[in-house]
């Protein structure tokens, strides 16, 4: 049985806690990274006393769990409602190939802080994404199983893979679109495993609202990659350290919709990438669904009988030009 | 007047050293990064004795003088040749946008290092491309010119961005096809800036040979996004600290050549896209200019009065099953 870690700021004090019964209790110790608290931190909060002092998990600000320079990895269409509405792909089958890209890790933000919309973007869209925090270092290409899996993977968190579409599809490459300051908001919680099976990490339901109106909800049993699969897959290709983020997609329901296959490549046909991508926007932008000033993102993770609760990640659009960063309660 | 910077092994100790008349000066103190050694290494260097000790650089293994983990940013498309060579583009014009994209930090390898190929990778190929490396923390948007440049970039590297195509191309995102480990080889000097104008940083003459045929020859005057433009536009995007690297994109040169934009269309009316990738890897495998077993990559970076000098790269390209690295002096 894991338990829920939260980093929070009390008193102009950054600190990790341990969630118990909405209250937090102070692991003793100063934890610089996300690193640094696997490495120290992790055993004591496994073993923290809970019935010494505690604060209300409502009275101080929650950070993000997962915290910079880290890599954070994402993988891309592994979902199989997604890529239908991304026009990729028949429905049933998965992708012949893993898709993988990398966010910068600056983009990391708190499950309470603002998500800024950069000066310019206007399809700005959420990606609701269950996150896996890795727990040892992996240098070498290494058979990540089932079985094995909590060896490498120490826990799991809510992420949202904010994307300005307008920068994103027509750049192609998708690392500018996503890496935007506050496009990479974590938390509140950190499920650390402790004995679980994959059966846990695979039944999770997990939730998108927008301003109250529910616009993802999926299971993570419906990865079409798995992270067992992923990780091996990773180790082969590059180095992994405790405290890396790995965001494992995102189901269907975002606000960008693309054509099909079909009627793209007649459109091909007819115009130039420049005039297609001019054509893509100016459709995109009668879509009411992209993220405007003032929305509200509520995000939730939990597995069905509650043994895992990520918490409630709630996130407010506001444009670059409103000054200092804002909290929402 | 800048200084020449190499980071070696000797006596299985790493050192930094001062280049001076083809010896190394070593700098005194234990730096684990070049972050560090930008932070209490760098004014030692500027400042020291030449007239002291020192050991030949053919005497030492030379070593990357960007060390993981940084970030590792790169251009792509960013010279008018290789942008042709792509199929992207009308000649004289440079893309509508800055492409952008990240390479995982553990893909950096030394200058005489081996280059591993995958297995199963076939269409490997080369990018000759000048490297900056950040010297400043940069953690919001801000404007960086020709005339203050110098206060952000610390140096300059010869690195090479070594890309697998048929990992690349057919899976859209380039992230996995340049991450592989020593897929980034840098060095052997880091070229360390005092008083130069922009003039010179866009006046390098840059070379890749592979066998000793010169495949790449080009001049960063030809640059289309130049590293002011970058780097002002990456600080409103992400925080990049001392230490990173950004790969300014490659000539024109490489192995894999491209139909024309108009072949292109047609074919993609008459094929799906998974058939086209296939009858793409199928045309690219006739081509004799990817990188074999045991070619010798040679890449040199200059300016024309010798101010700058990056030294020799020599990298040696060995199958994934060979075992140990092996080094090439």
């Amino acid at each position: 049985m894991g338990i829920h870690i939260a980093r929070f700021e009390q008193e102009s004090m950054v600190k990790w806690g341990l969630v118990h019964n909405r209250n937090l209790h102070a692991v003793p110790g100063v934890f610089d990274s996300l690193a640094a608290f696997l490495a120290s931190g992790k055993d004591l909060a496994f073993n923290l006393d809970t019935g010494g002092d505690s604060v209300p998990v409502d009275s101080v600000r929650l950070l993000n769990p997962v915290t910079a320079p880290c890599n954070v990895i994402c993988q891309g269409l592994n979902y199989d409602d997604h890529r239908a509405e991304t026009g990729s792909i028949t429905i049933g089958e998965r992708a012949p190939f893993n898709l993988v890209f990398m966010k910068a890790s600056s983009s990391l933000s708190g499950p309470r802080d603002d998500v800024v919309r950069p000066k310019g973007v206007t399809l700005l869209d959420y990606e609701l994404e269950l996150g896996l925090v890795i727990g040892a270092e992996i240098t070498s290409s290494t058979e990540i199983t089932d079985a094995n899996i909590f060896d490498y993977v120490a826990g799991v968190v809510i992420s949202n893979d904010v994307s300005a579409r307008d920068v994103q599809i027509p750049q192609g490459q998708w690392f500018k679109g996503k890496s935007y300051r506050t496009f990479c908001p974590v938390g509140p919680y950190l499920y650390l495993f402790d004995g679980e099976d994959i059966g846990q990490l695979l039944n999770i339901d997990i939730q998108l609202e927008v301003n109250g109106e529910i616009r993802q909800k999926a299971n993570t049993g419906q990865l079409l990659y798995g992270p067992s699969e992923t990780l091996s897959e990773l180790s082969g290709l590059m180095d992994l350290h405790p405290g890396d983020l790995v965001q494992t997609g995102t189901p269907g329901g975002v606000a960008v919709k693309a054509p099909s296959a079909h009627i793209q490549r007649i459109a091909r046909l007819l115009f130039s990438e420049a005039k297609l991508m001019k054509i893509f926007v100016k459709k995109q932008l009668q879509n009411p669904n992209f993220l405007k000033d003032g929305d509200l993102m509520k995000l939730t993770m939990r597995s069905p009988d509650g043994s895992i609760d990520l918490g409630v990640m709630k996130t407010r659009i506001v444009p670059e030009t409103s000054g200092d960063k804002h909290e929402i309660q």
